[in-house]
């Protein structure tokens, strides 16, 4: 990621890049604090400069002209990934903020068309403003652009029900490291013309191309939605109770998510959150199921609609049966809120404390209980004063897994993660579940990923992106 | 897919493959009559010989030899392809026959790890033992190999619900063109370890590897059915009535295929089948919902399964409306049958009269009545006395559109084959939506597709076979 001897001088690089998109959308020195670290603050960097193109021809002749002059580039979103995958320094980054026309929206197909820049929640808003839902939900949707979500096959709470970004995108525009673009925009629910590109894109974390535009996937806004937490003494019956919980809503759940009793007593503590029950639980768990038929939406004659009823059912079966100590439903949408609050208050309170590890891990659904039990053991013997926090995407067996270690040095970090990992593969995990790889972890795809697989995507890599000129320094790691 | 100067003698070929295989697993001359043509009879080609390996390892060390010795091959599943994707005229065809181990089910975690040679069918009796299905269903999963029906990105009927065989898929086990074997064989459902390098190989007509094991979703087993054939007088309705169904059932409609008159009457004909109406109807829909739900699969007092009820509720508002003209529950399990064998028989009605031009097609939802009124005027401009004969998977916008022209010539069939095309590109579709590319589609990847995929597509072929080996001739057109 450093400057090659041929390109052009700093200064006639920004005259380049202005010719194209006009001086005031080239932005340098301290104009590019926004684009100069992540948010977490464990990643900063000073690019070269950040040029914000308003269209895809623009993109278009931006790259050609990095390409042309052999200078890296970065492309960047919202700037809310955790991985360090937008690290730029000396790079040129190529900002999407400009790039936020919705397209076109088909609400008989259910298919929205947008450039790359549209904020996750303007997509949800334009959605609903037609009886539609965008339901790609994370924390940063507020802030975060699709382009960036889909280069990192964002996850977040709904991935259970809808998948990830990536089962949401029937299509991208993708301008490539030479500078040409590919039109990728299939509207269509089969497309079996060739090799699917769309899926080198999605999730390569702009280090193939930079997607300009996709055609996403839209669902029926549900008539009702049903919330509630679960306190349990054990996760083991979890899996179980959420196989009872979709057979009974028809597949309705779309989230089953998992905060210990460390992670409530904090959320308490730092957010002036309230207890979610009377008596603490080591297990909390939070539940929604969502249906837009009408017959789950009527009311009973206490005021009880029939989603909820049957949530209500399913968990006084657990209850009888010892699986569940206890549960508390959403009356309101007040209550409703809460409770998410309380989970989406998440990042915040993990972030708040330094040094910190942290961790965004997948397990085998069955795994999850095993794996926990193992893996607090080894970080003990490394760090025994260091402290552990979950939050868990439970339904997808998706853990962000953070220890606070009693040390800030990088030995006792990397062997943390090594020790981590090394459970995570005993148990079939990956060591990246949601957020990527970036450059935070480079060291677990050397250390983890199937060797062939790597020097796969290293002559993938090589093939579409020759001088490496692209989001360089991130996902592979070197041979 | 000529021999190479250099390759070795057939004898010495099939010495060399018995070695490793066993020679009763090694087919010459007469004893591979059933890898020398397909299923259509449209191609038919003589192999080299057919080794039939009974593991991966053995999978790799066939790809070994063949890569050493410059010697094509072609892999083989339960050879029920319809583009030519295994022509394989004097090549090494690799086939799955042996590889049919259910590696490992695990109910709870809903996924099943199968070898590639597992037939459809066998896995979802597998599946059924534990309460669950594998919801991939089309007319040939009786000997279809789930190996070929990932290669191919297979479709069918359930897609609506459950998506494509892509979507089915959690993990593959292949073996690189080079006999080197990549370990991808995730149970997770997020995995963002680096590129999803999977989406290479379903979908990539074993161009790029041969898939020897996969990891798939299963699904809980329907608590209850309901099954209905429609009358309409036009198809405009139709996606409208779709929704209207999905929101009523909360997205429980597994299945909605389009049969015009046409096709009717000549089931009749040709199958012995019933009328599904007193009166013959231009448009005829067969839907099927399914749901896990005990509330759906209550009965009324008539002996009325609930979801049965919620769909005759929407088709009568649907009459009272106009949009449909009639419509018939299945009562039981036989008028099911009977319902889904007049669709299931599509294949053999379609192929039953040559010559016949078949086009496998997807046009964006709302787009498929227009492109209809839009293409029959073109084909018959080209051959007045053509006849068209439908049938589609109507729920994906997927139309397998036949014409039985009044010659055989190939520069008519291409002729119709590029107008059909060419209005399907105006419509934003595709001329390929579930059967592949193979052979049968080449002059339509190099007229329709976007030119700079196209050249992305051969370099990443160019990246892992750099010796074009591996199913050599299909897929990638010349550039």
């Amino acid at each position: 990621m450093t400057l090659t001897p041929t390109a052009p001088a700093p200064e006639a690089c920004v005259l380049a890049l202005s010719d194209i998109v006009g001086a005031a959308h080239v932005r340098t020195g301290p104009d590019t604090a926004k684009w100069s670290r992540d948010w977490t603050g464990l990643y900063q960097w000073q690019p070269r400069c950040v040029v914000l193109p308003a269209s895809t021809a623009e993109v278009s002749a931006v790259v050609t002209y990095c390409h042309d002059n052999d200078i890296p580039m970065v492309p960047a979103g919202g700037m809310t990934g955790l991985t360090g995958a937008t690290q730029a320094e000396a790079a040129v980054m190529i900002g999407l903020d400009r790039m936020r026309s919705v397209r076109a929206i088909k609400p008989d197909a259910q298919i929205i068309l947008v450039d790359a820049g549209v904020i996750i929640d303007t997509i949800n808003e334009v959605a609903m403003e037609h009886g539609l839902v965008f339901p790609l939900s994370f924390g940063a949707r507020g802030s975060a652009m699709i382009g960036g979500a889909l280069s990192t096959n964002a996850g977040g709470s709904n991935v259970l029900r809808y998948g990830s970004a990536r089962a949401l995108c029937l299509g991208v525009e993708v301008v490539l490291p030479d500078g040409r673009v590919m039109d990728l925009m299939s509207e269509l629910r089969k497309d079996n013309s060739g090799l699917d590109l769309k899926h080198l894109f999605i999730g390569g974390e702009g280090t193939l191309g930079l997607i300009t535009g996709a055609v996403l996937k839209l669902s029926s806004e549900p008539a009702v939605r049903a919330t509630a937490m679960i306190g349990m003494d054990r996760l083991a019956p979890a899996l179980g109770l959420l196989n009872r919980l979709q057979e009974a809503t028809g597949g309705a759940i779309e989230a089953f998510e998992y905060m210990p009793r460390t992670y409530i007593a904090k959320h308490v503590d730092k957010c002036g959150g309230r207890e979610p029950f009377d008596d603490a639980h080591p297990v909390n768990i939070l539940v929604e199921a969502a249906s837009t038929r009408a017959d789950d939406a009527r009311a009973d004659a206490d005021g009880t609609p029939a989603l909820l009823a049957t949530l209500q059912g399913v968990l006084a079966d657990a209850f009888e049966a010892g699986d569940i100590s206890d549960a508390t439903v959403a009356q309101n949408e007040g209550q409703r809120t809460e409770m998410w609050t309380r989970r989406e208050d998440a990042a915040e309170i993990t972030f708040d404390r330094h040094p910190l590890i942290d961790n965004d891990i997948a397990l085998p659904l069955e795994q999850v209980p095993a794996f926990l039990d193992a893996v607090a053991p080894r970080i003990r013997a490394l760090d025994p004063g260091s402290e552990d926090f979950i939050i868990a995407h439970l339904g997808d067996g998706n853990l962000h897994y953070t220890v606070y270690p009693t040390r800030s040095d990088a030995e006792l970090k990397d062997a943390v993660k090594e020790a981590i990992e090394e459970v995570v593969r005993d148990f079939g995990g990956s060591f990246s579940a949601e957020h990527g790889v970036g450059t935070a972890k480079l060291n677990s795809m050397t250390r983890r990923k199937d060797a062939v697989a790597l020097d796969v995507m290293r002559s993938v890599k090589a093939a579409l992106d020759p001088k490496g000129l692209m989001n360089p320094g991130k996902v592979f790691p070197n041979a």
